[in-house]
């Protein structure tokens, strides 16, 4: 299986820290692929996914898989280890809901914000800049720290009382956030700085502290 | 178990078909919401919900599970009936990254047309419109109707070769698309007429044909 990262991004980080947490990153293998050089655009990678995003996942049957959370549901259901997606009918939705919750008010949030607003990948990768939506989503992502601050003031994890992809796409938001656009979480953000705290001390999040954020 | 709907538009659409094809839509209590009245908008709705969207599922323990994709999965795995969701880690996989591209590339992008570059739900509920963002996702809803046409070619259903859950939210993003902000699908997008007309005559999908659109 190959894995098609780039390290350092919110969503390729993702599905890093997934397969760590299932003991499985020794079973990919892992190619990088610098997006602030477009090798994503390349002919090649467009016939692998017509999405044109990293990650990609590849199976040994030439299964190509895009989007983070499908990648996530191929890891939890094919390794060994603890559940990422839920159990039972009633977590799988709430995992599900509070993934999407991560994504919209984080991720791609900021996203859009770095996309928009900042010089992002640089002026040949970022066609149809909008600065005005770009700027609407940087308060977007503020408000989306203050809700999921609000949301671990009374629940240990971001999808309840158990860890799940839905704290890992909080996590790795937050990171790219503060490391590239610069977007800090508010420092009255207590409870959300506590469970980062706390996520970033599992061994899946260690190579967050070895990721060279200096490739911009 | 409560389903706050708002008939004839996507993402509500997808849970009432999701209910049908499980044949459990005896099993909720079914609650109009006005949109364009904001109904979506008052205190009482933010606290079930605080993205203030619809469809919303309400469980009997008072669990308030919002984002289509996560009601889905609460449906699919709580009720009986034929898989939406897929079997085994590798189908899971593919039906939710089809789940997203349809997302994406139809409902979301017809849905930033509808929202951005024309009245949508009227002045008092469209605040922060951009047009360019509105204009761009025109070209991007006509974009995913030529995706999905060419993935339709080459297998019988969005995710591959069974029903799921990506077939449902192709299609009430088609449906939407030609009703409301009118955006035709090409009439070149054979395959992806012909698979539309058969999921059409899906038991499930029988109430679009009564669904008033009128409301506008």
């Amino acid at each position: 299986m190959k894995f098609y990262d780039s390290k350092g991004l919110p969503n390729p980080d993702r599905v890093r820290i997934a397969l760590a947490e299932k003991g499985a990153l020794d079973q990919v293998e892992i190619v990088q692929v610098n997006l602030w050089k477009g090798e994503h655009r390349t002919v090649e990678f467009k016939i692998k996914n017509p999405s044109v995003t990293i990650p990609l996942f590849e199976l040994d049957n030439g299964i190509a898989i895009s989007e983070t959370t499908a990648i996530t549901e191929f890891i939890d259901h094919h390794f060994e280890g603890i559940p990422l997606t839920g159990i039972g009918a009633q977590e799988r939705a709430m995992v599900h809901m509070m993934q999407r919750r991560g994504e919209q008010k984080i991720v791609d949030a900021i996203g859009a914000y770095f996309h928009h607003a900042t010089p992002g990948f640089g002026a040949e990768i970022e066609i149809n800049q909008n600065r005005e939506w770009g700027e609407l989503h940087k308060l977007k992502t503020l408000e989306g720290m203050a809700y999921f601050d609000q949301v671990l003031t009374t629940q240990p994890y971001v999808a309840g009382e158990n860890f799940s992809m839905a704290d890992i796409t909080v996590f790795t938001g937050l990171n790219f956030s503060e490391a590239y656009p610069k977007v800090m979480v508010p420092a009255d953000c207590k409870a959300l700085q506590a469970w980062r705290k706390r996520i970033s001390e599992r061994p899946s999040c260690d190579f967050v502290k070895e990721t060279n954020i200096q490739t911009l």
